[in-house]
């Protein structure tokens, strides 16, 4: 972290913040009635929203993790930075309406519909982690002078799972919508591994 | 607080401040109306939106203040840690739901339901404290060379009465839950209490 | 700003951020209708939302720019200052509701009980900013070493106005709603006032 | 960024964060029906709701980009640079009321009011961006020494488009919406360009 891109971080944390958070007003606490059946079924009908607050929180998660790490290595800022840096966080803004569709269509006619939209942003998104990157590390363009070239290296290569991952998942939908929700947390745990790097590094450094 | 270690904490109080102020949607102001019950009086009527909106910022903002004083002691983190953080954070953002249900419900059937989620997610949190703090503090692993031990065993002791305190306003429940949340409210101002301890270890560095 | 009480800062600033842009979410758009009377007459009956807006924006702007001001001489924390800069986070985080109130019942019946939550909501802040800076200042406390006392005087001197001023403010209320949400604009700048003060001790110190 | 100004800084990031992230929540679900258009179908009459939301997130986010540049060159903070920032950040909190406008009516009956409304904001906030760049630069008065006099006199030059380029928009709301919608966007673009000069003058300083 450097003073120039302290703030594009510090601002793309805040989107992140609100973003994750807002995704529970997707869950609606059912309303008072006096009909027959209890809260607790009321309550566990709504599955489909719990599962996909659930994916989409975790997505958020490891989508801020990736920017944290990214940024560890980017040093400079330039304007097809913030400018792919903006276009990344439209991306994960309009993840609270995607998860909001698919919780409400899960089980229903259009419940297809709603996963090529919910998959759809994050293709969206993953496409934008690449482009980003790419944009900072081709030729260590925007990279610290220290920055370590085999964690870059496995950046990069991991990222490129993104697209073919989330399609994957957006196929898969037309077999069974749910699984393929299912899948997208899959997604996020395997986005979530390579961490292990950069704290090796962060060892070595001692 | 570390460089490693401070973007998650950025990240985590921004949730937490998203979290504790949407609390506040969940009271809404009763429609204008010509009928005869005075504003005033429909207000009154809302007292469990109020008190479960009290109990609910209280409670987070213990949990901040807890948050924030475990990671005076952190220095390093990990895998493990930014995904028991995640999942921390991941309850927190449930409160706001689970808030709105006990409002919604106190005094109405399914009360019980709506305080089993509501404590439910107290313990869900609960456990994630202590989860979260096992894996940082155990053998030392990530804290700061200088952390005082005896403030991290207070901590430690501390957080052992989540799960029974929090299980106790859930079972408690069962008998009255208007009394249960009034428990909720005195739980988090126990775990308010410590806090004392890392002030005398300030002014002993002086 | 020191490292101790910079976390606080932080949140509070998140909580003071969220709180203000939540305003907005009580002015509706008018629902598309084609009906006779226009949307510019529609969004002109709306009036009394944007005074409601903002009178509490500049209220929450000046409440925020005062935060900041005594946090610039309180140097140390202790539980006393966590405790109540959590009821005056509290206290922010009502606005939102209070606001939605009085921009509803403005020009109906339950106008006064509203402007009485609306300016009851600014006692309560104004009494915790009292509260909190005497805990903090009283016998220089929890001051920094290097606290200009003019300054911290002065702060003492224009919060004593607070309770007074919104008490006036409420008392209005009884003759009429409408001009006393422009007493609480006034109030509002009163409030902003002080700061030349500050500038001045940042100047000297050249 | 100097220490005067950071929490300015802060506090302005978190508003346009939680706005920006908040225009989201114009965008809705269409609700379940088993009615004849299917949910595809429905989505796409929502392309309006996109479009607003596309052209006022890029709007807000190219706003943040010159918030930020300016406050790169901004030393010191005055009592008149907190007034005007407070005053512009009231005009960025107002965007996600007037996108639900513009989105609800594009099409509609009153469509050239919102159009009008929604200008409006724009120009009220280009106005505020002259202000308290004019307040801060005018004689140096709040610079920092070491400001670029090249990239000022940018800052200033690009600035004046501001007021006469959404008032164009305004006027071309008369002709066709949805047009004046996309020059907003074209708009936004040509407020991004500039940053190169604050980044060559980064690098002249190797």
């Amino acid at each position: 972290m450097t003073n120039e891109t302290a703030r594009i971080e510090a601002f793309s944390d805040g989107v992140f913040a609100v973003a994750i958070t807002l995704l529970v007003l997707d869950i609606k606490a059912p309303p008072v009635s006096s009909a027959s059946p209890s809260l607790a079924v009321r309550l566990a009908h709504q599955w489909p929203s719990y599962l996909a607050f659930v994916t989409s929180f975790v997505t958020i998660l490891i989508m801020w993790v990736n920017h944290h790490r990214i940024f560890t290595h980017i040093g400079r800022a330039n304007d097809h930075l913030l400018f792919f840096n903006g276009m990344l966080l439209l991306g994960v803004t309009v993840v609270p309406f995607s998860t909001a569709l698919i919780a409400e269509y899960l089980g229903h006619d259009g419940q297809r519909t709603a996963a090529v939209v919910y998959n759809g942003t994050f293709i969206f998104i993953a496409i934008l982690y690449n482009v980003l990157w790419h944009s900072a590390s081709a030729k260590g363009k925007l990279l610290r002078q220290d920055a370590d070239h085999h964690a870059v290296q496995l950046i990069t290569g991991s990222f490129r799972w993104g697209v073919p991952g989330y399609s994957a998942a957006l196929m898969f939908a037309f077999l069974n919508v749910t699984a393929s929700l299912v899948l997208n947390l899959l997604l996020a745990m395997f986005f979530a591994l390579p961490t292990h790097l950069s704290r090796r590094r962060n060892s070595n450094a001692h």
